[in-house]
């Protein structure tokens, strides 16, 4: 895998959790967002492209910038499509907790935790064997799958 | 308020409940796109942007078509920021139950019954008096400025 960019904040907002840090595991970045994998072992498969400059909501981004974030989201969920071949592809940007603009992008699967729910939803089943070896694919290789994905983007 | 326009599902697939049906109180509609508001007493600023062809993921779709989704979902995330000051909007696709693309956008507030939880997650509150009074305007007044909005989008 390819050494991971440093986490320069921009303008960072104290006090803000993703100005400050780069809320997981840090996979591409380039001056205006990030890309991070997210540590969280019932969904193995949950990325988040995040805004590397504090603004709350999407439509406060300009049109040229909201095009390049849905086109980064975009390359990430082609990646988990088409190696992961999941039930479905779930988006969001919620920020209630943190509201500096990042973006969900999770892998679901019928024999998820919590699917048809969404991650933030009730759980379903619990899942076993754990939820990484149904996935068929280490996470070094898909996380290199996405990196590749969002540079050429 | 302007007539709706009549739902006129495009190749619709058996059994999809977007293709079938409008899936709320449909506010407008193009050839390509519907927006709809849901009926939930809990979460009374609740928007939908419909595909109206069934395709279950966002990177299935054409990047002009990706770009006029998000311009959909945009005028309506600035109606609610300007007219109701929420605490955050939500943005999200999931389609888990409904796998035929359709957008959330919901105005969220520190008093409603989840925040910050997603309406998805567990409620953290009663809310007394119900959601609707909260909002100091009429749904038929906001659902015309997210008609005008969208229109114009």
């Amino acid at each position: 895998m390819a050494t991971a960019p440093a986490f320069k904040p921009q303008a960072p907002v104290e006090g803000c959790e993703l100005c400050e840090r780069p809320g997981g595991e840090l996979l591409w970045s380039d001056g205006a967002w990030r890309v991070i994998r997210v540590a969280d072992a019932a969904f193995p498969a949950f990325y988040r492209v995040v805004c590397n400059h504090h603004v709350a909501e999407f439509s406060a981004l300009l049109a040229p910038e909201r095009q390049r974030c849905m086109d980064l989201v975009c390359a990430i969920e082609r990646v988990l499509l088409e190696r992961l071949q999941p039930t479905k592809v779930n988006l969001a940007a919620l920020g209630n907790v943190v509201p500096h603009l990042h973006w969900h992008v999770i892998a679901r699967f019928t024999w998820d935790s919590h699917f048809p729910q969404p991650v933030w939803g009730a759980p379903q089943r619990a899942v076993d064997p754990p939820p990484m070896s149904w996935l068929g694919i280490c996470l070094d290789e898909l996380d290199d799958l996405v990196v590749e994905a969002v540079a050429g983007a």
